[in-house]
Formats: structure tokens, sequence, C-alpha cells
């Protein structure tokens, strides 16, 4: 896969894309990350990339054009990849739509810096707009970040263990379990008995318990889209004696 | 306002609180950030920081000790500053929390990397448990990165223009209405004549007329949260109309 990330902060990036997983991701060859900054597609002599808003008000919009000319540079002869804007306005970011995103054999992120974006660029030039959550950013490095760390964990061969990707939370929409490593007793808290018992059926079922009861009490908008087994329904009913629910 | 960021990849953060508006309210002193290598606290001849979880199962834990003797390291004499969890298990982030934790004097921020914490972590360390969205990352390093810089930016002079955070997307839950600058005709596509026509009174009431469009359209579970005006309804009747929703 190929990943192509278009912004004015490139050295933001080197971080994250050089180390763990990503970094190791690039040098297996199981993904390609180019990082294009759009100030060297300004046709001005100042080199600039924004300019204010017509109809006035505060804050800058960045102009068309060179998002439009680094965008195209990048497009292979007849092909159409998507590009994808982060931006608050967007779509909210899903694991669905990484597993989705997943697929693509190229994507272009552009990633924005100031108050606005021209609106033609997300009319004539962007396939995907995407949104990582209801707050505010300084720019949109840190999504496109967010973004490409989702999708590259995903590719074939990444992660070690091959199960771990689909193992981990959201594959069905359930919060994780609670986890207990050495040592078994620190400062007088102790790992619950059950672990330690070496009855792996009752260990299954007691962490099943845990994910539904986290899953209730912390996110009870997660537990509509779950499809609930008979042995679920017993289980959340404990739960709700226990914690004194309805 | 001081933040110590507890994690085992600090060189990963260097780009981003480096950079851009972190890097500047650094500068002016308007932010203390420091980084924290927990693997520093770890006790063990081969400074490891996970271990295999009890029970069984794919993938490793992040013990306590080194994690509780990191964060106490770093708590003032008398005082409790709020001790965040970035993981998925967490509060669904958003602007009110931001606004919420700009005012604080200290945040310790752990961050991990691995499938998961040691139950005894978020049971008698950590205040707040923090997911920034629901899709699956590598680490904690980039929800920490973003919590960072959701906050940096509410802080008192940090940007340039005092309006500009108050004026972002989700002051109200409404998002932006669309932006354009020059030139005046791209590609044939041109700017809307209101933009264009200096008259400051009807282009408010387009910008909000676009903004309420735009939120109905991509995001009508922001709409609910929304305090309508008068005009606001005539608005949305209008733009009812316009789309042929009912």
């Amino acid at each position: 896969m190929r990943i192509d990330i278009v912004t004015i902060f490139p050295e933001m990036f080197e971080g994250v894309v050089g180390t763990s997983i990503i970094g190791r991701a690039r040098t297996q060859h199981a993904v390609e990350i180019n990082l294009i900054d759009f100030r060297d597609y300004s046709t001005n002599k100042h080199n600039t990339v924004d300019d204010t808003p017509y109809g006035g008000g505060g804050g800058m919009v960045l102009k068309p054009e060179p998002i439009f000319s680094a965008v195209e540079s990048l497009v292979q002869e007849g092909k159409r990849p998507r590009v994808i804007l982060t931006c608050p306005q967007g779509e909210v970011y899903s694991q669905s739509k990484a597993l989705e995103l997943a697929q693509e054999e190229h994507l272009i992120i552009v990633s924005g810096h100031y108050e606005g974006y021209d609106e033609r660029i997300r009319q004539h030039l962007i396939t995907d707009e995407i949104s990582i959550g209801d707050y505010v950013l300084t720019g949109g490095e840190l999504p496109a970040m967010v973004i490409v760390d989702s999708i590259v964990r995903l590719l074939p061969g990444v992660l070690g263990n091959d199960t771990s990707a689909v193992l981990d939370s959201f594959r069905e929409p359930l919060l994780e379990y609670p986890h207990y490593t050495r040592p078994a007793e620190f400062r007088g808290w102790k790992v619950p008995d059950i672990l330690l018992s070496g009855h792996h059926g009752n260990i299954e079922i007691w962490r099943r318990k845990e994910s539904l009861r986290r899953t209730l009490l912390r996110r009870p908008d997660l537990m509509e889209r779950l499809e609930l087994s008979e042995q679920d329904h017993k289980l959340l009913a404990e739960i709700k004696r226990e914690e004194g629910l309805k």
C-alpha cells in the first residue's frame, strides 16, 4: 500500500512514521509513506498557501491551487485514488472506516493547518472527509497520523501475531475485560483468584462477563450494536443484579 | 500549566511537541511538557515493563510497578494531579473535556503501547480514562498527543488571535460554513456571489444557514444539542425545503 501525506508540516510526522509499528511496516515494505510539502506547489513569489476569506471574518483559508497541484502530481495515469481530507466537518472516523481504507492500494491524505480549506478543494478534489472526533485540534496533522496508524496495523503481515489485530477492541463493539500480570499481589491489591485457577473454561466466562459489564457501565451506546448469545443474556442478567440496575 | 507524558516511546513525541502551536506555547512558557520514559522505572534486570497475562491468552500486559513509580515520582508533595490513561475503554474525548482539563495546573498522561494495562493501574493510580474515538491504534501515544494539542491551544495567550479558539468548531455543536479565498474563479468554479457582495448582514445569514445545512446533512446527531433562535428555525425550514427533506 502507498500513502501520500500532503502537509506543510512534514517534520511533525517524522517521529511517528519512523517509529514502532509504522516504522517496521515501512522497513518490511508493507507500506510506502511519502510526505509532500504542498508549499512547494505554491506559484506565488512568497510561497504562500493561504489567504484571507471572501466575505470577511477572522482566520485564514487554504488556497485551492497548491493543494490541487500537489495532489494531482501524486495521481498515477488512469487511476483514481481516494483523497482524504482531515477536518472537523468530516464523517466521524471508526474502525469500520479503517478496515475499508486498508483495502485500498493508494491513499492520499490532505492535512491542512489553518482555519479552513477553500470549499472548492472539498467539492472537486476530495473523496472522503474524516473527523477523528468532536474536539478541536491545531491542524489536520495528528488526525492524519491517527488514520495512518489505524490502517497500517491492519495490513497483512504488519503485526507480529496475525490474530492480534482481529482480537483487539471494536472487532465487536465490546470493551476489553480487565488484564492482570505479575506480581499476583501488588501493594496489597490481588489478582482475582479465578485468573490463577487454571480453569480455562471459567476464565473465558469471567472475561466475557467483565467485558459485558464494562461496556454496559461505560458505553451503553455500544450495547445496541451487539449481537448477544444466550450465555451473554444470562451474564447480563447477573451483572444487572450485581450492579443494582434494572 | 505542566503536562508530564509517561511513555516508553518519548521519541515519537518530538516532532509534535516541538512544532507549531505546542512548540510556540513551550517557548512562551505557557506550558511545560516533560516526557518520562517509564522503562527507566523498571526494577528488573532486563528493564522489562510488560509480562504475560494471568489466565492465559495472547498479547502482553503492562506491569504495575514501573508505571506507579514513574507517576509517583512526578507528583508534588501534597498535590493530587489528574492522571489520565489513554485507552479504548475510556470516556470518549470531547471538546468539553478539553475545556475542563485546560483548567488544571498539572496533568500526567500515561500512554502505553501494548495490549493492556494491569487493572490495578486503572483502579488505584488513574483518575481519568480517555479514548479519542472508536478505532484501534497501535498505542496510546497518538491519543496523548491529541489530548495535549487540544488543551494547549486553549491556554491563555497561546493562539495569536484570542478569539480564534472560541470561534472554532464545537463551541456550539455546529459544523463550519464553507470558506472561500482567492482566486474568485478557479478552473471555472466560482466563489458564491454573496461573499463578493460586501453586504455583511446577508453574508452572516448565508454563513449561519450553510452551517446549519452542513450540520443537518452530515451530523444530524449534533442537531439535538443545538439551541436554535427564531431565525435558525426559519433558515432550517428553508434548508429542508431546498434539500427535499421533511
